[in-house]
């Protein structure tokens, strides 16, 4: 498939949305999806639920918000467990954003739950990383503890009709403001996702990064940056997959003998078991 | 390191603390290793930041709540920064956790920021999951998305002084009492950490599930697992680390080029530039 699609791709936008679990981020994709189809681009929705591998991510599928949009085939929305995926979400969701590229959508928004490595994987794989908190979020140290600041090309507080969403878009604003010289500084737009309020400007901050990244050149160095990430990615993969039969048999038995034992540590046994008398992988 | 503290380990009782940025957690693990101490029994605690690997993670360093401990040799406190180890948290933290448990700590918390991948690492390294929530993030469909319901062996329903507290423990009970037949049931514990209300419940449970993990063969069974799962993560940093030198040079930067003009797509390219005409990794 990988094949097929590669040659063509390349012209559509892709955006990332992310944030804390229950900060509206399905409802304001539905709504951003809306303003979007105003406007007649095709645009495809990706929400990748990284977080729950037990269950292979079933729940994140069930996207109330977005049946308005069930119906349009302007519209592609699919849910993507990638917790099984040879290479997780970072060799996952390029992958998956070519296709869409491929098959003609304008916009590929890709939205997902999580704080941490996961946010940091969605900024490598999007031109634009939206980053939704809700009021009582906004504080500068907690948004720099989950390294929001240095991953968000826009902030959205959302529920923006709940007390302290004014002081978390303000204290925002400060923090940002802080940092060191920049052609683009992020935007902090106030928004209720449920009503559509704010939805409009956070369309038009999208299409100004845009414009923005074009123009300064950025859009292209972004771009070399993902294909040198996805590349180093899918070599580890395949170097993974390729390990796989060292992983079993009488050879790794005896290994985790001894490592239960504690009478070899994990280093040592992983260089015998990667060197030891079978031919090296590959 | 990891070879010399190697035979020893073994008797210490891994305690993960984690949950959404601004929950309390540091709060609550200054409260707990206050008690644990009333006890006299030794603890570390090891602050992991997966967050932000632009800034090395030094944010989550300033912990101001654990100053108390400072002067306390009993209170071993470190924060992590795992995004530059080789291998990441899955690697890292098995590794410290080692060397704090020869070291004679007989209680080592792990505490972490994150929702998602980190925290099923969390909680494959862990003896015991604590997951500490607010209230208004109790609800069950916000719990059952973030995977919490999951990894989660005792609820913490943090700054339980707040409006919704009782609702959220009353909904995560209700959720709990529905998962199968099981011989632990994740108890919910109301706490307010900055008063230390509820860390005497906390403190039982961990004893309790400790306990239970003893008893029922469970404890060997996680360890077991966890010897698999880092020997496996150990292996592919190692693969990752032989692989480096084919990520440089003139072949990577023609693969490079080839993916930037689309004329192959990344899983070629990989398998080029790790059969190729080099020998193979190893």
């Amino acid at each position: 498939m990988a094949r097929e699609v590669h040659p063509r791709a390349g012209a559509a936008t892709t955006v990332g949305i992310t944030g804390a679990p229950g900060a509206g981020k399905s409802t304001l994709t539905g709504a951003l999806c809306g303003r979007i189809r105003d406007d007649d681009e095709r645009v495809a929705v990706l929400a990748i639920d990284p977080s729950s591998p037990f269950t292979g991510g079933a729940i994140l599928g069930d996207r109330v918000r977005m049946s308005d949009h069930v119906l349009d085939p302007g519209v592609f929305i699919r849910s993507m467990a990638t917790r099984g995926h040879l290479g997780g979400l970072s060799v996952a969701t390029p992958e998956a954003v070519r296709v869409l590229d491929a098959a003609g959508y304008r916009w590929v928004v890709v939205e997902t739950v999580g704080v941490g490595q996961v946010e940091v994987d969605v900024a490598a794989a999007a031109d634009t990383t939206v980053v939704v908190v809700n009021p009582g979020w906004g504080d500068e140290v907690q948004a720099a503890k989950a390294g929001l600041l240095e991953i968000a090309d826009v902030f959205v507080v959302n529920t923006a009709d709940r007390p302290g969403a004014a002081d978390a878009a303000r204290d925002l604003t400060a923090v940002l403001s802080l940092r060191g010289p920049t052609d683009w500084v992020p935007p902090v737009i106030e928004t209720v996702a449920t009503t559509g309020s704010g939805v409009e400007e956070l369309w038009g901050a999208l299409r100004s990064h845009r414009d923005h990244l074009l123009a300064s050149g950025e859009l292209e160095a972004r771009r070399r940056r993902r294909d040198r990430d996805e590349l180093r990615a899918v070599m580890v993969a395949r170097l993974v997959e390729r390990s796989e039969d060292r992983c079993r048999g009488p050879r790794w038995d005896a290994a985790l003998a001894r490592l239960a034992e504690r009478s070899a540590d994990p280093w040592e046994l992983a260089d015998e078991l990667l060197d030891g008398t079978d031919p090296a992988p590959g």
